[in-house]
């Protein structure tokens, strides 16, 4: 392991957060809000830590394998260990784990909190927290990249882990200007829904906040009632539009802005994302309509918007989904497992990995009438290769063994199976609100301290994907042998 | 498809079945029981078709993969309806949907009842739900198959469809020399525990029947509190030991005493098992001792039969699970997926599909460092086919499939999710019990009529390992593309 430029990177990486938390600054000061001096301590602190690393000298320049794992992994973990102490300084946490906890749920756009008064806090915290939201929905480690000099092979190592999905597409040839590009769209998704939320009557401070968790995908709000809050169909509708585009691949609307408007349209994942938003938005309705609400105009609407925020693992509420029947509740909690499309803001097992184990289910099926037929599964016409096959089948046991046994080690808390289930599922698939008592007007805040660190740990795996955590702490024999 | 020999072959299955009721006549006829008529009138009409059908003539006489697909399927939804007259006819049940579940609950080895006063029921009637597990645990057709002169290679094909696991091995060269020798050993194993049984103080009436309920796994018992009601460790450990033997590959009892006895112990998947049991058993042990029963000994006698009970997906209790501590809870539930071994007659996912699913995910981990490593995946020091990767990876996505959309059909019975979950698992898994509303202590008689036909059809799905259904009604195109 080259850890020269290890530590270089991961010094340009808290340079960049410094400079990311002066928004919250300016806001703390203009607000003469008790987090001033914190966030002016851990900006310091953190350029400070952030320019002697960068000082650090190596022999090789270059990036492999390794050391694109370990940068995306100690990246993330350093990012939130730095970010968190505005909360603790300025007491908006019990204890330090809580800032942690709260922090990884920002950077991951999971929006699990552990805080119980929201509406107290100070104008600066709240608008760190949600903007954590806006830089991990699109990869920190990828916004680094956009502004320092090409990495070479390793950038795209870097690239790759940090990017939701199984193949990670370069747009431009330059991986610094697919970085841009992303940016850029990204950018205007997120200055068009606040343009969109302020003509609804939201204010630009909460308009802000709001996009920050619709575009990242997370969820965070600064108000107790979430947009429940907030009595309007428009704002509803504007926000659940967002987060169902921020659920498709960005990679896409370059694509559609580029002059081909029809890949959108033709892409298998998107269709099957659009499939699944409507059939499950549609079946809770009827559900609702029927049990519960007695309205279809209400149902389809609630429905909707939960199904859209649950499935781009954004977990906004505008309705208690903890008291719509089991059949809803299973609905939902399928859908936190599905999670959004590759290279979007969303997390979850990604819908081209579930598209592509349905192809593989339909072949074996096929085999049965043909065993000796060869049949390449094939996603936009373009055959999926074993190699890639084996990684999403190796992806989704890890997902689902992880899930297992952190629920098992959840449930020690003396919780019932769903709360500590849901917990999981939450927390892994970077949604945020389960169900029970962790349900949408719950919070994590009554865990014990292990068990945050547990929940903030599967946010991580589950905003980089498993492996990349894994790789870090797995025993060396892996390595070489099956 | 060739129709005829299709007929032929059920035909044969049924005459089998005529006289595989007649111990249960005989039964009923001593005890001079009201299911005297019922059984007479069963085993005549059961005769009658099967020899109507045998009568059928067709061209040609080789079976090939969709005819073995068609006889598998249909013979076991075949027996299951005929099966299912004496518990009707006799008044067992309330109608005949009732009667049909408990019979498919009995041959695919389930054990999940309807029955909600077992203790009334006639013995003729009470010894035949058993001797359905007996029957259905080795394979009905398997057994059809030792009586009938060779079937060719669409004998390999149904004895493939009908042997849980993703490969089942020739023990000899001959098929009908292969299912000779594994009833020959199920035989053996069964006398032995029928003797234990018997020396434990049980009767002989009651040690059959449990005992086709141990090496069947599949669970019925003729006493309202299961084995619960024998206040004996001895009978425990008895049946405890059964189950955990009868969970094993009976191809390697085969090996053990044709002078291999060290076959056993390097067997990659008896080794899995045997670790996932001591576990299992340990860390419930230590939860029940330290949440609930404060006693060691109390705690691991009854950790290790009921982790033996469920990871076989045998069924029986000796305590009330449901009423145990989650985190020990939560570990039966993940066990009900587990099951046991291939070729064994255990139920679930089976452990050599753990087994190969651990291995990719290791070898992918591996391959984060070697990118370009060959890595092939080996269990007992033989290389495993990407195709039989590749079934696998169906195998289990379908059955969380499965499993999630089952769910949600039982779930709009309004019950909590824990309930329709587990009794999901619980009939997809073979087990029996699952929990709340289908805990140990409860039963399934208060489910919907669709919602029982649901729950015999993921009985047979599961113990037909889904594909072999699934081929029948999949729809066409299926089988040419993918």
């Amino acid at each position: 392991m080259n850890y020269g430029i290890v530590i270089r990177v991961l010094g340009s990486l808290l340079i960049v957060e410094a400079a990311l938390m002066l928004p919250s600054y300016l806001i703390a000061l203009s607000s003469q809000g008790p987090d001033r001096i914190p966030f002016l301590i851990t900006i310091l602190l953190t350029a400070i830590i952030g320019g002697l690393m960068t000082r650090k000298k190596s022999v090789q320049t270059s990036i492999g394998a390794k050391e694109g794992l370990a940068i995306v992994a100690l990246g993330w973990v350093f990012a939130s260990v730095m970010g968190a102490l505005p909360l603790y300084l300025s007491g908006s946490t019990v204890n330090y784990v809580d800032a942690f906890f709260e922090i990884v749920s920002g950077f991951t756009t999971t929006g699990a909190t552990i805080l119980t008064e929201i509406e107290g806090l100070p104008q600066g915290v709240l608008f760190w927290r949600s903007f954590t939201h806006w830089i991990g929905g699109m990869g920190i480690l990828v916004f680094t990249l956009a502004l320092m000099p090409a990495l070479g092979i390793g950038g795209f190592q870097i690239f790759k882990a940090e990017s939701p999905g199984p193949v990670a597409g370069k747009i431009a040839p330059r991986l610094r200007d697919t970085a841009k590009i992303l940016y850029i769209t990204y950018v205007t998704i997120t200055l068009a829904e606040v343009l969109l939320l302020t003509i609804g009557g939201m204010s630009i401070y909460e308009s802000f906040i709001h996009t920050f968790g619709t575009v990242g995908t997370g969820g965070f709000s600064n108000r107790n009632g979430s947009i429940g809050d907030y009595d309007s169909t428009y704002i509803h509708m504007v926000i659940a539009f967002f987060m169902v585009a921020s659920g498709v691949n960005f990679s896409l609307y370059y694509s559609f802005f580029r002059g081909k408007p029809t890949e959108l349209f033709k892409d298998e994942e998107f269709r099957l994302y659009m499939k699944i938003i409507a059939i499950a938005t549609i079946a809770i309705a009827i559900d609702l309509w029927l049990v519960s609400y007695h309205n279809v105009g209400y149902s389809l609407r609630d429905a909707f918007f939960q199904v859209s925020s649950i499935i781009t693992t954004t977990g906004y509420g505008t309705a208690d989904f903890d008291l719509w029947p089991t059949f809803s509740k299973g609905i939902l909690l399928i859908l936190m497992f599905v999670g959004a499309s590759a290279g979007s803001t969303g997390g979850g097992m990604k819908i081209i990995r579930m598209l592509v184990m349905m192809k593989l289910v339909k072949r074996e099926v096929g085999k049965l009438y043909h065993p000796r037929a060869m049949m390449p599964v094939k996603v936009n016409n373009k055959v999926v290769s074993n190699e890639t096959v084996a990684r999403i089948n190796s992806f989704l046991a890890l997902y689902l063994l992880l899930f297992l046994f952190s629920t098992l080690l959840v449930s020690l808390e003396q919780v019932d199976l769903v709360t500590a289930g849901s917990a999981v599922a939450a927390t892994l698939g970077n949604i945020g609100p389960g169900l029970e008592l962790v349900g949408p007007t719950q919070n994590y805040s009554f865990f014990s301290i292990p068990t945050k660190i547990l929940l903030s740990l599967l946010m991580l795996l589950g905003r980089l994907e498993l492996f990349t955590i894994i790789a870090l702490v797995a025993p060396k024999h892996w390595r070489i042998d099956v």
